[in-house]
């Protein structure tokens, strides 16, 4: 990419909308996400549902009911398109219009294969159940034969997977700056709250 | 509906997966999301965005920058499904394969049309700040017409809306339900932290 010359800035920084294909970054989203959004088309017509969804080594996983519409149509090679997005901050600008939101979405496209091999299902769900609580596969019954049987799990590579973006502090217009207003970036997470025993 | 006969139940009562229409519950869901995913068809191939989206009356909004890719694509008349998922609840049940999750998700089909009115798209812009932080809008510069223009705005109505959702605690098979490891339902909240000033 050809270097451009830098201009002097009077507003902060901002890391705005960025697409990177860094691999570090996209796998700590993934591991960040318990749920993604999974795209396909059916009938000509758009169809997102949000699904489970867990990284192991390069690829990322969904588990689904066999026989399930969804299931079938990701085994008859359905074109997909995952999403997975990460909200890290409320951008409270002093204009209404400069507002933004801290985030990172990473997106995946492709074909996913189903795991039909009894031992590497078994361990991929198990692997899930770490990916929700860590430590906690070892403590609860493992998964039986027949329960495998009935679930269907796919992978998708994420060597292919593309991350946008954004962080930082709310950038308003120089003549803006003195309004009187609080303004920064205000953090989220999504807490964990305590245990309600069933 | 027929009335079906009850049948004796020895696990926990679980509202499974269920869908519905209730027009409120759905309003609900919309006005926790701060973020919903939005997907289309381009060039045959399935397309999954996150957007910024709020609720206003009986339509949901969008607004995009003028001349993106996505905003040609909606004005131009593209089929939408858009789904917005609150995640409630980890659930810990006492075998791998019982694990679940807690959540409410709101899908809309529709083709979105554009707000062109500037006074109303004035306004709906100005009710996306109070969206996100009840209040802010009267405290920050409101929109000046030339941002106005360069923000395209479509909405979408929700009354075709449904919800599905998950409540409840882990359903255990009767034999595993003495193995002794914690279980229940951990409640999942998307938390606000401090405002970090610029």
């Amino acid at each position: 990419m050809p270097q451009l010359p830098r201009t002097p800035r009077t507003t902060p920084r901002r890391k705005a909308d960025r697409v990177s294909h860094d691999l570090e970054a996209i796998a700590a989203v993934l591991d960040e996400t318990l749920v993604v959004h999974v795209g396909l088309v059916q009938d000509g017509q758009p169809l997102v549902l949000p699904l489970n969804a867990w990284r192991v080594g390069g690829h990322l996983y969904f588990h689904l009911a066999r026989g399930s519409r969804l299931a079938q149509a990701m085994a008859a090679g359905a074109e997909l398109c995952v999403t997975a997005t990460v909200l890290d901050g409320l951008v409270l600008a002093r204009s209404a219009m400069h507002h933004s939101m801290n985030y990172r979405s990473v997106m995946l496209f492709g074909v996913a294969h189903e795991v039909t091999d009894e031992a590497e299902k078994t361990q991929v769900l198990t692997a899930l159940v770490d990916h929700v609580v860590p430590g906690r596969a070892s403590q609860v019954r493992p998964p039986e034969p027949k329960e495998v049987a009935v679930t269907a799990v796919f992978a998708l590579p994420v060597a292919e997977a593309s991350l946008k973006a954004r962080s930082g502090p709310p950038v308003d217009r120089p003549d803006d700056r003195d309004r009187p207003v609080a303004a920064g970036v205000v953090p989220l997470t999504l807490a964990r709250g305590t245990l309600e025993p069933d």
